[in-house]
């Protein structure tokens, strides 16, 4: 399915009034069933939907990597998607009321606490890129955004090896868009920890966690971070980088990894 | 407590590699308890936390225009904040289990299959806007948006009577900025039907649905909105602007209202 459609607008200015054409962003409500179980409910752009709901359960700590998929069935007609699993599935209701709403999202950890920030454990990855690379990358996440370039309507994330975009994605959540692109690697096996992650959103807690959930040890916005982010960064030994913009880009944390 | 604060940071460039001080906005994690029920834990920027608390619950319909509240207590040290209803608080947890997470907030609603969109009836309301007037107040909320200069890391948001802007809020959240201006009204008595709201953010459902609630008729943001949003927008009859940029706008829906 497309992620945009045209529809008809008046556009007003003060030179004129024109009825045009404009492309917008499409917005789908994915209900994800885990074993027979309703979980949730994600409003997010109509692709890779298999991606997300996987990447969700794995941001959300609902799967780890050792867990077996058994069946991955995405209806279109009324964007349900039903995951069975191996094991038997935490009670639904209590775990996901653990959770907290965030502000970009709802996907957030009460990280003051609850046990989650407990698990995480500070990543002893030494992986470096120079900043020219990470700079040379979000230029080319740019060029790869085409439907924000149509639309102005979704951000977009990258797994980057220290060659290339390895798994891109987009959607109207910078939650889903980086749930994606972990959905992706889960399924496919790619490895996440030798790499950085780009995304054009903001980086809050929420997203700082799912990277360091990920193992990902270099993280990188073209927008700001928080100061929550930033000082989970610095105690889970991640590197964050903001405003990565022409060739400028400010290093928040842990500054060794980037030469 | 500030929004913003000064951090030490790393800036890289190709001319240079410079210790600077950076303004990076506040997150913390604001838990709402309801009739001592811990309802849920938001990621927001601390300012107006009781509004931001009242104009959650009256976006997820937890409360109405004639609930009486009977105490509302803030707690700045562990950033929970308690609200004592006079009813009986319906039953959170499966309350809040229809709900869905959103693009944006997790806060949104499954009108694909829920109660909440059918609980909503097309606006009857007649004000109307100069567009040179949504084009100025627009301007007048860009200057407002203090934090967002400094920091970049916030969204806005203002209800705005057609002089001035009446009621203004920013926030990590767009969905929050926006609950802090309706629960800012609520408490002040307010009113939202003659008025128009602003945002920075983008328009997806969930935000449409939060002004629909309120019986705001006109929306209009300086970004994107989903096909979604424009969608309920047309069937409410809501008059949708996006791309409020200097003396031009787009205007998806029921432009009748724009003159």
């Amino acid at each position: 399915m497309n992620l945009s459609i045209d529809v008809n607008i008046l556009q007003m200015s003060s030179e004129k009034r024109e009825k045009l054409k404009d492309r917008i962003v499409c917005e789908i409500p994915l209900t994800i069933v885990v074993n027979e179980n309703k979980l949730i409910t994600l409003q997010c752009s109509p692709d890779k939907l298999e991606y997300l709901a996987i990447g969700f359960l794995l941001s959300e700590g609902f799967i780890k990597e050792e867990t077996k998929i058994k069946y991955l069935n995405l209806n279109k007609s009324d964007w349900h998607i039903k995951i069975g699993l191996e094991e038997n599935f935490p009670d639904i209701k209590n775990s996901l009321l653990k959770k907290a709403v965030g502000s970009g999202c709802g996907k957030a950890v009460t990280f003051n606490q609850s046990v989650y920030i407990q698990e995480l454990t500070p990543l002893k990855i030494q992986v470096k890129y120079s900043w020219e690379k990470i700079s040379n990358l979000m230029e080319e996440l740019q060029k790869r955004s085409l439907t924000f370039k149509n639309t102005g309507g979704v951000h977009s994330c990258a797994l980057c090896s220290q060659e290339r975009i390895e798994v891109f994605s987009e959607d109207i959540g910078r939650h889903n868009a980086m749930d994606k692109v972990f959905g992706e690697c889960f399924i496919k096996g790619i490895s996440t920890q030798d790499k950085a992650i780009l995304t054009s959103g903001r980086i809050s807690s929420e997203i700082l966690i799912k990277a360091a959930r990920r193992k990902v040890s270099i993280i990188a916005s073209r927008s700001a971070p928080t100061d929550l982010a930033v000082s989970l960064a610095e105690k889970l030994n991640l590197t964050l980088i903001g405003f990565v913009r022409g060739h400028r880009m400010n290093i928040y944390t842990h500054n060794y990894r980037i030469t």
